[in-house]
Parts: structure tokens; C-alpha cells; sequence
């Protein structure tokens, strides 16, 4: 038997544990899930005979190195701050890893040494950073096989509701991780390249220069720009490409609404709001608007956002109680963005029946034998339900594919690794097909970047 | 002969020196004037006899403290992070120093071991903050001694060219540092309570919240809100005041103009634009402007701004040249902040025969024998020309006034101070008063923070 260990049991772990439950049999796998709370570990392995889950406080180096020196490979799903511990351990013990998140420049330090051990540290190969990489890579190389040149990259994933649990006004549910949607494009302004010219867009517009997506059998959607476009630009190979621009799907009108918002001041989360615990909803909204002696919260707040009694916007706004002067916010020392946070959560929570979805849409222009042409390759998952969520099937899966590929020596190039070879990702994404994780590609004539043509 | 050492001969110093050369006579005074530049330093004292000036690399600690030795007082017009070190000098040769800056923390520790040994470290006595201390003080002060409870508070300072000389669209230019003016209002939201209530905005919506002031002689001018009004609260004992809002002027549609710039993105600082350096100012505004094949930088720019071609926001625009190809920035390595900078200052830097002018305006609320009154409070200040700012009168002058008050021991309470007791601030403001610098009083019933009575 080869023992896996994976740390961490949280959201993202439940395909992944189960795809490798399912492979145990066949492939000879025992699988140890390890986590902070045992019942969590269990539960995910639902008394699997092939697997052991333990609990494992990360912090103990002793413990941590004891049951990493029984695995044959370590997945790491813990927060991404955790991993360089264990990734110092599978250097000293010779282990494998795989993560699903960010190289770090800690993590990158690693490279040499990884190298000398033979060992293979792989990285980003979740959803978003993963199987953005592996199919963007994918095409790119196609193209460039033929003596295509890239002319343009763009990119777009978004975690969103399921068409058939999408019952709110914003088309529009926490799928993931809440504080990260109300921090989104916070920072720095969002930087990207369109035929060869350097674009800039600051926080507060971010929402207003919003691109449209279609995608048939789901239909339309929009998205923001992220803020660093050009951060994977030499590592694709991509130096000379004269468009490129990564951007977050939302369903169309979600950031016109979400920048209201912004405008207020709503999103900030760097200072504490006074006495924020004892207020109510409509006082936390009210501390965004101009005082007056007799004209109401909700009067003082059309006017300031300009929306008509008949805007959906409005709609948008009073879904979400804002006004209500009974609900308490309940939170000591918060900051605008948590308590907006709070609030969202009471109408964004996926409720029990709930499905998420995720979308990728990628768009690649190219120029070959003198002719310009433009492939879209677009991707929907949808969950199963709350444990196997389109969200933990796109993240899980690679990690699981990977990390088997690598115990059966398939995947064989040692160092700290993100997902752009031809090693790695062909039989991976051919997996994930079967697995109901499929890009549909379109050829057409190249568009450029015109908007006027959509 | 007492000797007075003027550490730093820059703009704010022209008044102060003329102030304390024409008392030389009366009051023995010998001026010492060190800068790093000996040129300036000569200029500012113009062979006066009574004057020495003198070339300083204030970085050079022997250098420093011999100088320092031989005052009687010292007067620190250095750069405000350079103070620490001369109070520090201070300290040890047992000088009285005058500043006109913000109190920092390392200055505020000096306070026990400068009451320890008898010194005076007056700080914030120039313009804002100085005059704004003490001109507030002398009312809140008469209020309290009838037995008024202080209900609002309300203060404005702005530094505009004089009417005079108020020729472009902006009603507005560079008087002070042009960096601090691009970079006004950035770095957290703006917080002040009114009424009672906690209110906060961002800084995306800050120049859409202007207030409207009105001063006889001069007409209508707006402010916009200050980031922390709430600073000075304690120290002028304001904690239980219901209305405290502390706000910069600007002439009306200043504000609405600048927030177009705020909008697009070109007054962050956070960021290096690419190429900046052989960009046009053309390129410049297109960087911040969606890409289009065929639509015009202006007809972008008119879109994303909803501008109407007989809009006076468009004329301001035209008339900074934002749209010229043939302009070169010639900044390597710039922030847009910077290069805003650059471009304004084309529009808007004094001209030789211009004239700035200072504008202060307090709004004091209380409740006096069971009535509502209101007090405001005015102060306008022309400069005489390019060397006699009204910034240099404003900022000079209580320093200088203060200076000799401490030297005549007219000014006694040791320690790290800023002007707000009566033993400082009277006899300033009466001897300003001689200066031109005088505030207008008008009592009337009180309006509360009641925009639509104006």
C-alpha cells in the first residue's frame, strides 16, 4: 500500500478525498486525512476501509514530521500561509507535495533544493490558480505547434450560484471564501494591456469597465478586470502578446450593484467603525451618507447614488434589509467590510439545496499563415450539492490527478512546478473530462478587442 | 544681543525673518539665518545688520549643535521629519525651539524631560495647524467662560490665489506643496460626526461631499472634508460636542472637477507606470481610458465621464492640454500622482505678479442660558507677492510672534505645547491682527447642521 496524506479537510478536500478513496482499491492507496478537527477528518472519509483520518495539530513539528515520514506524498490543503512548514519537512524527509495555491517567494526558495532531492513541489494546480493554467497552456501550445503567433490572451473565472439555485435579485451567493468577494480589487488599481497599450483602472471604476460574456446554454455574463493581468505574461510565453487581461465573472448587473458599495465607502476594511457591535443595519448604511434632520436613510441614499424608485438597483438594495433599524450588526471593532460582510451573508448563504457553478471562459487570438483567427474555449461546472461543490470538484480534482500521476512516476520533473507542462496538464485535463470538467472550443475570425462587434 | 537661530530659509520663512529683523533693533535681536543653500539664506536676510546668514548641512551633528549653542532660541522651519533631531540638540544645550508642525510622536516623548528642565518646544503654530488652534480656542474659550455648552464645531482652511489673479477655469493654483494637493484626501476614509452620529466617506465619493461657504468681499466657496476631523476633539475638550467637521476650501467646482481625476485614477500614488517617461500627455489620459479602435481619447473621455460637449467640466479639462500628443511627460519611473503633478503644473503654478490668498472660516454651535446661538468666524489674507505669501504671513508670523513672546518670558508653561491656552494664543492673535491676519465675528441663531437653510 502507498500512503497519502493529506493535511487539511476542509471545503475544497471532498473530491479530492473521495476521487482517491475511489482509486484506493485499484491503485493500492491508503489514504491518511489529517486535520485539526478529527470529526471533520472523519467525516470526510465516511469510515472508507482504505482510509485513516487523524487529528493533527499543525503546529507541532514533531507530530507533523512523524506522520509526514509514513507518506509516500503530501497534499497540502491547509491556508496557503501553512505550507511552507511542510514543505520544509517533505524537503528533509523526501516527500512529494502538491498544493493548490500560490507559489510563494518562500516556496520558490525551495526550487534548488527540491531539485538536487529530485523531489516535485507542485503548485497552483486547483481551479483558479490550476485549470486556468492547464487549459489556457493547452491551446497556447497548440498554436504555437502550428507557427501561430499570439496576438491576444484573455481569461476569465468566476464561482458563482447554480441556474437553479439563483433566487436573488444579484444572480449572485457565496460560493467561497465571503471576505474575499468584499475585498475583491482592493489594493491597487487593476493593470493590464490591450493592443499593445497599458491600461489602468482604479478601485473605484473597476466595476464600471466591466467586459460581457456569453456562454451558450447559461447565457450572458460580465466580468471586472483583476488586479495583475501581466503576472503569469512570461511565464506563458506571452511577452510580445499585445492583449492580455484576466478578469472575475459575475452575472450582468452584479457590479454596477456591487459598486454602490464602493461608492459609500461600504467595502473599506481599514479602520474600526465606532461602536459598530450595538448598531443596527441602518445605522451602519446611514454612516455612509450625509446627515439631515428630517429626510429618511433610504431618501438620502437614492439621492446620493442617483437611482430612480423604479431601478432594479434599488431592488438590489432593499433585498438585503440595508434599512432595517432591528437587525444588530453584533460584531465589536468591525470594520466596514466585515460588517458588510455580515450582512451579505444573511441573503448570500448557499442554503442547504443549494448548487454552485463554476465558469472559465478564455479567449485566444492568433495569427497564422498571414491570417488572424481566435479560438474561445469556455468551461461550466456545476456542483453536486453542498459536500461536492462545483467549487471543491475543480480545486480537488487536479490535486488528486496530479498527485497520483506523480506517485506512478508519470509526471516527473522535479522542483517547485506550476501546471504548464505538456506532462502534466494533457492527461490531467483529459481526466477531468471524464469527470464532466470539459472546455468547449469555438474557432471563429479574430475580433481583436472591439467591443463594438459584440 | 539675542541671538534667534531660523533653521530653514524656504517660502514659509520670508515673513518670519522680516517680522523678527524689523524688531531687531527694539528687542536686540541678532537673527542667525541657516540653510543648506547660503544663496537663499542671504537672500531671505537681504544684508540686514543685524543678520548673519549662514550655509547648515543639518545632517552634520557638530556642525548643528555648535550653531545651536550660541542661540538663544531656535526656530525650526526644516522639513517636519527633520525637527527630532534639532529638539534633541535642544534638549541637551537647554534651547527653547518653535515649530510650525504637527506634534509627532517622537517630539510628544520629549515633553517630560523638556518640563524638567524649564524648556518651551512650541509646535503647530504656523497656519493649519496654528492660527486654526488658536482662533478656535479664543471662542470656544468665551463660550465657556459665560457658561455656553459647545454644540458644533465647524472649521475650513484653504490656501487659492487671490482673486486678483484667479485666471483659469479651476479658480485654483499650486500655493503650497503641489504634491500634497494631488494627493489631498488619500490614504483612509474620511471620519466626522454630525449630530451625533458617526459619518464616514471614501475616498472615491469625498469630492462629491462638499459643503458651501459664503465670505462677504470674496463670494462662495466649497470644502470638502478633512480625513481625521475628529484629532483635535480632546485637546480643545470637544468630547461630548455633537457636530466636529474639519474641511479644506476650495473655490465652488473645484471639487467636482478634481473628482474626475479621482474617478479615472490619475492621483494614485501606489504604482510606476510603464514607460512613463516618453509618454505624451495624451497617452498619459488614455492609459486610464478603455481601449477603442477607432473612437478619440476625448470622446472616451467624455463617455466615461458623461461629459457634455457645453460642459464647463470639459472646458477645465481642454485647458489643462490633457489631451496633447506632442507634450512629453520626461518623468522616468513616475506614479500618475506624479505625473498629474507635472501636468497641472503647466495650468496652474503662480506667475510672478501673482497673488495667493488664505481663507479660514470656523462655525462655532452652543447653548447659552437655555438658547441656541451660533458664532462664525472669518478670516481672508491676500499675499503681497511672490516672496510675501499670504502663506508665509499665516505660517511666519505666529511663529515669530511666539518666538519673542517665549524670549520676553511672556510665554511660560514648559513642555511640548501647541497653542491653545490663553497665555499664547491672545496676545498672537491681537498683534496679527496688526498684520492684516483678522477674523470676523457674526452671531446668529443657530442652524445646526441643517444643509437646506443655506
Amino acid at each position: 500500500m502507498r500512503q497519502i496524506l493529506i493535511m487539511g479537510a476542509g471545503r475544497s478536500a471532498s473530491s479530492l478525498i473521495r476521487y482517491l478513496l475511489s482509486k484506493s482499491e485499484s491503485e493500492s492507496l491508503h489514504i491518511v486525512v489529517a486535520d485539526l478537527s478529527l470529526a471533520l477528518a472523519e467525516k470526510k472519509v465516511n469510515k472508507h476501509p482504505n482510509a485513516t483520518p487523524i487529528a493533527l495539530n499543525i503546529f507541532d513539528t514533531d507530530e507533523r514530521k512523524a506522520i509526514i515520514e509514513k507518506a509516500s506524498i503530501v497534499i497540502s490543503m491547509l491556508p496557503a500561509s501553512l505550507h511552507i512548514e511542510v514543505a520544509k519537512d517533505c524537503l528533509e524527509l523526501e516527500k512529494h507535495l502538491v498544493t493548490a495555491s500560490y507559489i510563494s517567494d518562500a516556496m520558490q526558495e525551495l526550487d534548488e533544493e527540491a531539485r538536487k532531492r529530485n523531489l516535485i513541489f507542485m503548485n497552483e494546480i486547483g481551479l483558479d490558480p490550476g485549470i486556468d493554467h492547464m487549459s489556457a497552456m493547452k491551446v497556447i501550445d497548440e498554436i504555437r505547434s502550428k507557427g501561430g503567433k499570439m496576438l491576444l490572451f484573455e481569461s476569465f473565472c468566476g464561482g458563482l450560484v447554480a441556474p437553479e439555485s439563483d433566487d436573488n435579485l444579484w444572480n449572485y451567493k457565496f460560493t467561497w471564501a465571503p471576505r474575499n468577494v468584499v475585498l475583491a480589487g482592493q489594493g491597487g488599481a487593476a493593470k493590464f494591456i490591450q493592443e499593445g497599450t497599458y491600461k489602468y483602472i482604479p478601485y473605484g471604476s473597476l466595476f464600471r469597465r466591466t467586459e460581457f460574456l456569453e456562454v451558450e446554454g447559461y447565457g450572458k455574463f460580465e466580468a471586472y478586470s483583476n488586479r495583475d493581468s501581466l503576472k503569469y505574461r512570461s511565464i506563458y510565453g506571452l511577452d510580445d502578446i499585445l492583449t492580455l487581461y484576466r478578469g472575475t465573472i459575475r452575472r450582468v448587473g452584479f457590479s454596477k450593484a456591487w459598486n454602490m458599495f464602493v461608492q459609500l465607502g461600504m467595502t473599506d476594511d481599514s479602520y474600526i467603525m465606532e461602536d459598530s457591535e450595538n448598531m443596527s443595519y441602518r445605522q451602519f448604511t446611514n454612516s455612509f451618507l450625509p446627515y439631515h434632520p428630517t429626510d429618511s436613510v433610504e431618501i438620502k441614499m437614492r439621492l446620493i447614488l442617483k437611482i430612480d424608485q423604479d431601478d432594479i438597483m434599488w431592488d438590489k438594495l432593499l433585498e438585503l434589509d440595508l434599512f432595517n433599524p432591528n437587525k444588530k450588526v453584533n460584531l465589536p471593532d468591525a470594520t466596514p467590510a466585515q460588517i458588510l460582510e455580515r450582512i451579505l451573508s444573511d441573503s448570500w448563504t448557499l442554503q442547504p439545496e443549494d448548487k454552485d457553478m463554476i465558469v472559465m471562459y478564455h479567449k485566444f487570438g492568433y495569427e497564422l499563415n498571414g491570417e488572424k483567427r481566435q479560438i474561445d474555449s469556455k468551461m461550466v461546472c456545476i456542483g453536486e450539492d453542498q459536500m461536492y461543490t462545483a467549487m471543491a470538484k475543480t480545486v480537488g480534482l487536479p490535486v488528486a490527478i496530479a498527485t497520483l500521476l506523480i506517485l506512478n512516476g508519470k509526471i516527473t520533473t522535479p522542483g517547485v512546478q506550476l501546471p504548464i507542462n505538456k506532462e502534466v496538464y494533457l492527461p490531467i485535463l483529459e481526466e477531468l473530462e471524464s469527470y464532466g470538467v470539459v472546455f468547449y472550443e469555438q474557432n471563429m475570425p479574430y475580433f481583436g478587442y472591439n467591443p463594438d462587434l459584440f
